[in-house]
């Protein structure tokens, strides 16, 4: 992306936090009262603002015109990346963010709103103190107060990074045929590794001066699987007990990978003990006397909240797409109006497709965003709510929102940018243009952190299912509820709220196929279906959240009058809330049909009879 | 793409060729009598196999990663892509296509059917035949004999490349504004030419001696817009008329394009007369007495075959994604299957969900290939059937085709190849790996050869309408028909009958809102409505031939038994037909919906209203 060309509006991110959610209830919270205020929002979005534009987005150009280069065994990054890098993690927005028992620490809403301007401006950069604020945060949730004071300063003040280490040559979604070995030491745990790991994102660089490791291994007579896996801490290079830094820990980086998109971040392959020589600390207690490990549970604890941030990160990206793409049409002048043709030209926003593909753009931005800020928003009262109750009921929010986060966010970012790019034109298959990077950046978000098949099962599998359904019943009902209680007072949604109804019924339909399917042991259709659930799910709650939304946009507008600055955006969020509830929501309706209708096809097809055979 | 990483199954080719189009009524047409028979298509598809797979598919990696040069105003191409152009031109599938004066000319379906496979090998290698034949067409077309006998033997042979110059820097889509002068010398027919071209594929490389450039300008005082454009025949190195080279004609290269993808087409920047000492030949008649010229209708012959082309491409690339990407999943072991959570690790074409991701890619390309090859054979009937009035109707089969085939094809190119990369996972983004430059390549096909847009306003806005709408009605009872005829006798495929005949009454709805608003003036609601429309009609089209296709395998299955080598090709095509039918005909509804909802959102949104204001 050439320097400069960063474009944002933060509006949308104010009125989510200031106008829309209960902020005021969350900084009322004993943890984080006295800290943040609601005044104090703009700011913030300000600092990450200006970071943005003025230190990611020039430096992004680099993520992929200089990229990250492998040599003799080192990886190195742009020199603009360090400068990025050091002024995130000064003005706050690093490593450091993960520190929760920090006085004060960040709200993660907050977090999510400045993480996505910050991705817009580089999502490869982020990835250096993203995969850090990861590893840190378990090691301070976990780890005991000897790893903690020997690694955390370090890493929260980012001159040490921290990685994830869970993908092996032969084990990608099939984490538990980790091939990755611990061996117990004569020191209590300390273990050496061996084993070799790969598309470990931030891996390896010249940013950061030592690496912290979470490494995925199964040590020696524990269980197969998943349920024999401890995590492990492996320093590259060993910190000695003063915290000076001592002998390299035998972690080799052997390659990084050549990549469609997000050429910045270094996707590292490591050999953890090649030479015999690689020790690492175990997180938590060993493996039990059934060899059953606590590693995959710890891990899914970082996962969960790196789920969250990948939606994010498509957010980001999707959204940036939509801005570079907003601005080109008000600029490129192109025809006359359909209803004009002997007309002046016209800048090509005049054209009606061109105003159908940004509107489906904001759109959907706008509906993915919401979507991520309440589900921050739980986030934070999960952890912090001083009700008890109002703090489980947060976490089974998050539990239920966090695969919807991950997979739908990240599967609409392709067809967004998709259309990003068709509104360009010509232009926007031109690398000098910003769509283009940003639509081969968006691409590996659907598939890291979980593929999105695997978001949806544990949608389908276990989140309806959790607490005995409870919590996702909860969940549905505030739909109706939201529908029952506004609809009679917004005849001017009257159709937005028939397609959500419609919406909402179809979803219910397909609960309840799916339930006669489970009870007579047809597994498979769970599976088979899991994926259009999660989207029918996704689309019934976004069109929720979008529609609560402008509601009170019509009502604020009413407030302000048309001849308000602001006015604008209030119609801006109505014209996105009709769209969405109009294009999107009446989708689910064929998840329903199909589901009902039983189509099988895709199991049903013998293998050979899909061709090559 | 790594070497003789190419995948194809011809099999679906040679029943769409062979059993399923009555290709011995088109073979028995005068022009082909005697020169084809059905014996000979799997000889023809074998040649194009093995050359797009030993020469095109090796050299396609070169597209990408040495690319095309531009030193020194000369564009510098891989060495592979010699010998692969002339390996195709001396296989008779080079430009000699184009020449339809020849006796046996190849047939269109079956260079359709070819030219799919060698798309599938390199497109980016294709567009340097692919555009000389459209220009070489145009001079057989409209040329007279001087024109004809001066350049067609060398474009024909290959030594001499064509190209097609509309886009300027301000004027894409919009052509009437183009800029590029043409001023009459004391030469009858002969002019000099003065303007700068942009976006011209293949506009120079070191592969063919000579170019043929067809040039798009307006002679001096004739009208503004398109109707005052005329098309120029414009040597880059001036041809003697005794047929050798002589001086340079002030045609310049000043540079390429720095693509997201075909990086191995020379996309071209071309500078005519920049010192005012450029000649080119007008083709057809100079502008008439009141400033109308004949340009663009000549234009408009060829870009209508390279519309249809384009959606060749797009079905090429879209269909080796699909194959890669199966190809894959046969050897891809990962987990188990979620039926057998203790089984054994499975190779993932055994899991659900993917399964479901290759069977849409597989209905999708099949279902656009029968589109593309039903309308190819259009081209043929409309060219050369013996009876004027079959040759008439299919003219106006492929004229109301051809736009969807341009759009509907090359927009689901891009989910489809999305689906492709999600289908292999982490590796799918890797670039050792084949699909990611297949997606990165696919995407200039909706914006080139007018965008998509442009092609849903050419069928709404026109064909529609064209002969007071009897064709389009025709082709709309075609569908009617089908489902009148072959409903009752198919019981086994209720369901998609039910499918395609609700889809069918969905799109009559379209079309009755349509009228109304047509009626009511409302004219902004054709633009803001064209593309799904487009869509809709797409997918009713594709669903009718799709069906008919799955109807006709079940039979050759009955008739050969499952124990027969090709049942499984006969199973797959049933579980396209299931698959499209059920999943991707009831979209339809949607767009119907919406029209009669009167979802005005995107042209009541003020421009403020954006964002970024």
């Amino acid at each position: 992306m050439p320097a400069n060309n960063f474009k944002f509006d933060l509006r949308d991110h104010k009125f989510v936090l200031k106008e829309w959610l209960d902020i005021d209830k969350l900084f009322a919270q004993k943890a984080y009262a006295g800290y943040y205020s609601k005044d104090d929002i703009d700011s913030y979005l300000d600092v990450a603002y200006n970071i943005a534009k003025d230190v990611m987005a020039p430096a992004n150009g680099d993520a992929d015109e200089i990229g990250c280069k492998y040599v003799d065994g080192n990886v190195i990054t742009p020199d603009s990346f360090k400068n990025a890098y050091a002024v995130c993690t000064e003005a706050g927005l690093g490593t450091s963010v993960a520190d929760r028992e920090s006085e004060g620490a960040l709200p993660w809403v907050l977090w999510g709103a400045l993480g996505e301007i910050l991705i817009a401006g580089s999502p490869a950069i982020t990835t250096y103190w993203g995969l850090s604020a990861g590893a840190a945060g378990l090691i301070q949730f976990y780890g005991n107060d000897y790893l903690k004071q020997k690694f955390l300063p370090k890493m929260f003040e980012g001159s040490w990074a921290g990685t994830m280490n869970l993908t092996e040559p032969g084990a990608g979604s099939d984490v538990g045929a980790c091939a990755t070995k611990a061996f117990a030491t004569d020191t209590p745990g300390l273990y050496k590794i061996k084993g070799n790991k790969l598309f470990i994102t931030a891996g390896d660089h010249d940013i950061c001066e030592n690496f912290i490791h979470m490494v995925l291994a199964r040590v020696e007579g524990a269980r197969e699987g998943t349920a024999g896996l401890s995590l492990f801490v492996v320093p590259k290079i060993w910190v000695n007990d003063d915290g000076t830094m001592g002998a390299n820990n035998d972690v080799s980086t052997t390659g990084i990978e050549h990549k469609m998109g997000m050429k910045g971040s270094a996707t590292c392959s490591l050999a953890f003990g090649e030479n015999n020589n690689c020790f690492g600390y175990i997180l938590g207690a060993p493996p039990n006397e059934e060899g059953k490990a606590a590693g995959m549970s710890q891990m899914f604890h970082m996962m969960n909240e790196e789920r969250l941030n990948t939606g994010l990160l498509a957010q980001g990206v999707m959204t940036e797409a939509y801005y570079c793409a907003l601005e080109y049409t008000r600029e490129r002048v192109q025809g006359q109006k359909m209803t004009d043709p002997k007309g002046p030209r016209v800048r090509i926003i005049e054209h009606e497709d061109v105003r159908r593909m940004l509107l489906m753009q904001k759109a959907v931005s706008e509906a993915c965003r919401a979507l991520l800020l309440q589900t921050y928003y739980y986030v934070d009262m999960s952890q912090i709510a001083d009700d008890p109750e109002e703090k489980e009921a947060a976490e089974d929010m998050f539990n239920i929102n966090n695969p919807m986060c991950k997979a739908y966010v990240t599967d609409m970012a392709w067809p967004m940018i998709g259309e990003a790019i068709q509104t360009y034109g010509g232009y926007g298959f031109i690398e000098e243009y910003p769509v283009a990077q940003l639509a081969r950046d968006c691409k590996i978000f659907s598939i890291w952190e979980g593929t999105n098949y695997i978001q949806s099962m544990d949608l389908v599998g276990r989140k309806f299912m959790m607490k005995k359904g409870k919590p996702f019943m909860k969940w549905l009902t505030e739909v109706g509820t939201f529908i029952a209680t506004n609809k009679e007072a917004n005849p001017d949604f009257a159709k937005e709220f028939a397609a959500l109804e419609e919406g909402m019924g179809a979803f219910g339909s397909i609960m309840m196929t799916l339930k006669g399917y489970f009870q007579e042991g047809k597994m498979q259709l769970l599976p088979l279906y899991s994926t259009r659930i999660l989207h029918a799910a996704s689309m019934m709650y976004c069109g929720k959240l979008l529609l609560d939304q402008g509601i009170l946009a019509a009502k604020k507008l009413a407030e302000v009058g048309e001849d308000h600055y602001d006015a604008k955006f209030y119609k801006g969020k109505i014209a996105s809330t009709r769209f969405y509830l109009m294009n999107i929501v009446p989708q689910i309706k064929i998840a329903k049909d199909l589901f009902e209708n039983y189509d099988t096809s895709a199991i049903d097809i013998p293998e050979d009879a899909f061709g090559l055979a």
